[in-house]
Formats: structure tokens, sequence, C-alpha cells
């Protein structure tokens, strides 16, 4: 059985997490998964409490790629894994897991995931949700607004302070590696139903091989 | 029937020509048919040879869009179309045409494809090829200078003074219209797989429906 093992990278508001979601829901139930890089940030349980404060979110050291690589490979190898999960009000991982089953399409959802190479390397295909960057922070302060009840001073703020230089450190030059970039995601259906096609081909070459 | 119309646009030295031919080598026979946008230069009759040679075979205005557009509506439709053309010594459209009977993947390639709204909302899946732009000039350099025998210098011209303003005029902008970008273009293999898999789809489920 071959397990399709797709990336998807882009910067905050790009539209990847619904590129990502839409895929899942035009699959057949239990044949995806998807896996969120945001879920993998460092357990910082040996850091004072004044110190975890101080991570940035949006930096590459802050994601622990090492523990998601090994767990790509074991979904990979059919084994099911244990996913973190992570508590923002304490900045540190939590004691409880999420139990994760294989499946046969397994994406890979979030910013820096082609900025490791070991991690990239592992990815069957690399697609990149490419917007422009107005339209991505207007679609941030929406979200954060409403979905986290942020104030519009605290999300500039950290936009301009963290957000926006990771971005263009890290983030942007990592389009780079993808194999291919989609402009507009969500709304692009043309690219996604390409995508799609491809998901269902691998699905129905396993049905075959039954 | 479904015929699926492919286009490839991109910059020159971008990889596109090769990326449409490894496309077309991996169909059936028969199935497939490549369209160049090159093929469609303005028939000049009308103007004197002084004025023809002063021709910027890299601006909008130098292609005949319009025919262009009943080609591909007519391949559409099932019907043959009659190519025409293009005499770079006189610059002008040759007497002669080019045959060419409707398949189902038609694949359009050229720098300008997306520029005339037209001719893109024609388009079933447009794709834009993209490579850095110092990677194109070295590989028109290599082109030019082995198959066409040109001297460095007047490359290097021509590059200045009309290709690259063009590009960044036309081409480049035109990149935005794109429903996938793929990078560095022939040797994107995986991106090739992508297409190349909606194509074969789309094949088989015109055998399906016979």
């Amino acid at each position: 059985m071959k397990r399709l093992l797709i990336g998807i990278a882009g910067g905050t508001g790009s539209g990847k997490t619904t590129v990502a979601n839409d895929l899942i829901s035009k699959l057949p139930k239990g044949k995806s998964l998807l896996i969120k890089e945001d879920n993998y940030y460092k357990d910082q349980s040996d850091l004072p409490p004044a110190q975890r404060e101080k991570t940035n979110y949006d930096h590459p050291l802050a994601f622990d790629h090492d523990l998601l690589v090994d767990h790509l490979r074991d979904l990979k190898a059919g084994q099911s894994i244990e996913v973190p999960l992570y508590d923002y009000t304490c900045h540190n991982r939590k004691k409880e897991t999420l139990h994760v089953e294989p499946a046969e399409i397994i994406i890979l959802e979030g910013i820096l995931i082609f900025y490791d190479e070991t991690l990239r390397d592992l990815l069957d295909l690399k697609i990149f949700v490419d917007t422009d960057s107005d339209v991505r922070i207007l679609r941030r302060i929406t979200r954060d607004m409403s979905e986290r009840g942020r104030s519009l001073e605290s999300i500039i703020n950290q936009y301009l302070r963290t957000v926006r230089p990771s971005h263009l450190q890290f983030v942007e030059p990592s389009k780079r590696y993808a194999h291919i970039i989609i402009p507009e995601g969500g709304s692009n259906k043309v690219a996604i139903d390409l995508v799609l096609t491809k998901m269902k081909q691998t699905l129905a070459s396993n049905q075959e091989d039954l």
C-alpha cells in the first residue's frame, strides 16, 4: 500500500488550512488525515515560566521538527502516533496526546514544514499556498478578532514584531522547495481538483493492489 | 467527449517547452497536440518591409491572439485547424499552413498566453513555469548560440532591449492568473506527474463514456 504524504505550506492567512480541509472533505472517510505543524511546538518544561512567555511561535526553533519527522515516518510505515497537544496559556506541551491512526493520504500543514531538510525530503508532494501579504494580514486580523477575541492593536504588534520578520526570513524563501505553488489557496478550485485527482488515483491504485 | 485545454506560460528559457514536450511524450499517441503561440505572430503583409523589421516579438501586440482564440475554440469543438507558419527572415506569415486535427488533450505553450483575457478564460488549466531570471538568460544564450548560430553580443542586446522589458511588463504579471506555478520546469518531475495524472484521468473518463 502506497501512502501519499503531502505538505501544504504558506504564510499566515494564505489559505493553507482551507485547502487542506477542502481536500480532506472531498476524500472518502477514513482515507485521509491531517497533521498540523502547530501541534509540534517544543516541550518547554525545562524552562522557567518567564522565559516560556517569550516564545517566538513564528521561528523555526519553536518547533520540534525531529518529533514530527519521527511521527511522519511512523505514519508512512502504517503505525499509529500520539500527536502532542499544546497549551498556549502556559506556553508548554500538555500531558495529554491525540491518538492518530495511519491513513492512505497524509496531509501535513504548517508555515515552516519546508524549512527543515529532513522533514521536507519526506514529503511526496510539496505545495506552497501563495497569497499576497495584504490579503493575508486582513484574513489574520479578521480571524484573530472574531475567533480569538484579540484586539486589533495586539494583532498588529505581533504581526510586525514576529510574524512578518519570520515570514520574510524563513517562510517566503522555503517556497523555493515547493513542487507546485498555488496562488490564492481555497478559492483556486482548479488547483485543488488537480491535487485531488492525484490523491484519488493513489487510493484507486491501492484498491487494485488488494 | 471532454477535451482538456492546458496553457503553459513562462518567460524565455523557463522550461515551458520542455514541460510541454515531456507531457506529450508520456501520453498515448494521437491523444494530445501542442499549439505554440509563436506560430500566431501577426500577418504583416500590409506593412512595408522596413517597418516589418522593427517587429518586437516579445510584445503582446505582435501576436494574433484573436486567431488563436478562434482556433482553440475550433479544437475544443472537435474541428481541425490550419495553423499559420511564420517566416522570421521576412518578418511575415508564410502562405503555407499546418493542418492540425483535434485531440483530447490540447496544450498551448507561449510567453503571453495569459495576457489576453478571452484567451486565458478558454484554458481549463493554466500553468506558469517559474524559473529564476539568471537561469533563464543562461539557457537562452546557450540555445541561441548553438541552435541559431547567434553571437553573444546580439543575444544580450536583444535581451536587454526587448525580451527583459516585456517580461517584466507583461509576462511576470500574468503569473497571477495561473492556477498552478511550477518552479524550475522540466526537472520538476513531481509537478509533471501531477498534471499527467489529470490528463490521464480525462482520457480514461472519455474512454468510459464511449
